[in-house]
């Protein structure tokens, strides 16, 4: 038995071989284990975010491997803390999978974790989690981070006269989203896992990539606070649609500039750059004066645009090269 | 459309009539609608502890309403935030179900949150969450607790001389079980609503009731633990499995006396006490001299035991008047 499932292992065994593969945290006070966990929390406040993913909704196991799972989790969770202005602490995991899943495929899940915080957010711990039973794999992610003293910085700051910067690449996922709908699935509509494997390793492979195992631009976050960020926000579902949230939450007007949200988007479509989705960059108000770094931790930093003060009457939302820009309004219970 | 189905009405507007339903929470600083949440946690630290609750696996929607749900996902994970013998503050939830869920099911899942919330921690604040699809309803839920000073209560420090009580009843909920699927499933195995909800309002009423819509003595968590408790934890997958947890990370025995433990199980069997699962009651050891009170927010508080020294060579194990105890595992992936 040496690559056993979880129903020949049994869970005891299965955790056995996870819970060492998990970081520990350098703010951990107590790891799994117990009833919960104890994590510090220095400024004494605690930034909290939640996300779910799933198999058929949000990944194909035929596409993604499970390090990929746990990779992705990671990059998109803590890009939620990051986009408040924090600094990730630790996360819990709870994963439910089906008792044919092998526990190999969990430590590889375990490594993806591991791999994905030593290099977007070294420090964080993997402080507790649950096992259970599903047909399908689920995901529940819950991070948290330290503000360090700094205010939160809401969706809601912006004001006119601000810049709006891009931090990370647009559009890249959903374009390897695309390229793996049009190419690795077989007649059935079924992923086809050495499709996927060739798209990685050719031409499109940083779209695959982006896709796959995200890399998010984490360690900006409290960076940007720290410049005087007024407003920001992890770009998840298209910039059009998190532009307006901001645009709605500040109550001003966000003029983006066409060619550089093209430039912001090497590889991807001026479309898929506006409306694609996962990009998990962050996109963020600073004042007019203010000039950060060309690159944050490898992440292009990047002028999109500007927030502008509403005319009397003009509601909250998004230009483009001065026309208006409608989001495209993504709905999980409306897709597909 | 007075009683639209996600499909129908959109996750925009299913947030737009959840959200008011939900406990705000007095240590939150910002609630849901950003990024993330912020919670306060005066102690300078935060116990964190996350469970997911699958359709199928553990619970039907037959048998269990949304408003059970919503109550049920409260009292099963703020106790294992009042087992460290900290006070709840908030939680987070994220939930996955299929586009074809009415938003009034959303609703009274809302609503159920919200009067557990105020009857077993008021205080405590839904603070976040996420909303996805998925074919069988996933609830995952993050709670939060603030230690206030203290030392956290683990499993390890139970010392030989204390004595082990039980706050809360044990073997309800499995006996509740046992009825629900002896005489509330059809010929195909699936759950008839109208027979549970007539074994709800009979004779049996109570069990069913502890296992679809459990009380648990989250309150009871700081008080023992300001009582001088060396070891507690939420007993949820039956006594004589959790006290061995008890035993071997404190390196004890856990005398059990099968009289009290059976004054303990108040309309359930032995059997059901020492192996049933789901009580959610509390075990604590508590320094011999320490007398609680009879019983604690609502929940009888009974001695049910003794810690004993190993004798050499004896491994850390739970006895019943005596006799060795084995423990029934439960393991999730070997189940069923």
């Amino acid at each position: 038995m040496d690559d056993p499932t979880l129903h020949e292992a049994g869970e005891l065994e299965a955790l056995r071989r996870i819970l060492p593969l998990l970081p520990a945290g350098d703010t951990t006070e107590l790891g799994p284990g117990d009833d919960a966990a104890v994590v510090r929390a220095p400024d004494g406040r605690v930034v909290v975010t939640t996300d779910t993913m799933l198999e058929g909704a949000d990944f194909r196991l035929g596409w993604s491997t499970w390090h990929d799972l746990g990779w992705k989790a990671v990059a998109t969770n803590l890009i939620d803390v990051a986009a408040m202005g924090a600094r990730p602490t630790s996360l819990v995991v709870a994963l439910a999978v089906p008792p044919s899943t092998h526990v190999s495929s969990l430590e590889d899940f375990a490594r993806g974790l591991a791999d994905a915080v030593a290099s977007m957010a070294p420090g964080c711990g993997v402080v507790g989690g649950d096992l259970g039973t599903a047909p399908h794999a689920t995901i529940a992610v819950t991070a948290f981070g330290d503000l360090g003293g700094r205010a939160p910085v809401l969706r809601s700051g912006a004001r006119a006269g601000d810049a709006v910067w891009c931090v990370g690449g647009l559009g890249l996922a959903a374009t390897g989203l695309r390229h793996l709908f049009a190419q690795a699935l077989d007649a059935a509509a079924e992923p086809v896992r050495a499709a996927a494997e060739r798209l990685r390793a050719g031409a499109d492979g940083a779209s695959i990539e982006a896709q796959l195992a995200p890399v998010s631009p984490i360690a900006a976050g409290t960076l940007l606070a720290d410049l005087g960020a007024t407003a920001m926000l992890d770009v998840s579902d298209g910039l059009a649609l998190d532009a307006a949230r901001v645009a709605r939450a500040s109550g001003v007007r966000i003029a983006l500039d066409g060619a550089a949200v093209a430039g912001a988007a090497p590889g991807a479509s001026l479309e898929a750059a506006l409306h694609g989705g996962e990009d998990h960059a962050l996109l963020v108000a600073l004042p007019a004066g203010v000039r950060p770094p060309a690159e944050l931790g490898g992440h292009a930093v990047r002028r999109i645009g500007a927030v502008e003060a509403l005319a009397a009457d003009e509601r909250p939302g998004v230009t483009l090269d001065g026309a208006p820009l409608a989001p495209r309004g993504w709905d999980p219970y409306r897709a597909g």
